[in-house]
């Protein structure tokens, strides 16, 4: 069947969750959001792109940085409301210089950091 | 620094996304909804709860089915606004008998059944 972005499930703000993850290590790098038009442009330019909630704007992850991500495949789950995409990561994905932007576990009770920034 | 819920960001239901991942494979198996007292559960008792949005009720991941998801590791992003949790999954974690809810794969512009549901 061909896919259509415009039959995602969106939320009230039209947007949906999407989880990127290293495709060659299995790692959640991080959960951001796209609209239908993101998940258009993702698909016809290989290059992950999300919509900012706080920018009202496209977000092509990395454009300013240069950590882009390159799609190697997206995944949509069975209620159409989420989306997994695998990507090719260039440096850190998050913000903080970190590989990942799930660097904080909790053990034991405790907020523990386990990952430090990229040198 | 102990790990209080409640200084998670929520969104405006009060919710924030939580990905569960297998620990071992690290798949991502599903994304679902937590608040502060799901989050909470999950920590004390190792059995991943997530709140459902439609039936507006916790839900004891497995708790009907038996596909329980037993907690190894919580962790969260750098906004504070999404979890990942990674578990030891019995059985699938879709309830479409998939081991995992992201079985539709978007290749060529066509969607694509990628995993079969479990015997």
């Amino acid at each position: 069947m061909r896919f259509d972005p415009e039959t995602l499930k969106f939320d009230a703000n039209g947007l949906v969750p999407a989880i990127a993850q290293d495709a060659e290590t299995g790692d959640v790098l991080m959960m951001a959001w796209m609209n239908a038009e993101s998940v258009a442009r993702t698909l016809a330019t290989g290059r992950v792109t999300y919509w900012s909630r706080s920018r009202q704007a496209f977000w092509v992850k990395g454009e300013s940085s240069g950590h882009v991500q390159e799609l190697v495949e997206m995944r949509l789950d069975c209620d159409r409301d989420c989306l997994l995409v695998q990507v090719r990561q260039t440096g850190p994905a998050c913000h903080t210089n970190r590989r990942s932007c799930f660097y904080t576990a909790i053990r034991e009770g405790e907020e523990v950091e386990i990952m430090a920034p990229m040198a």
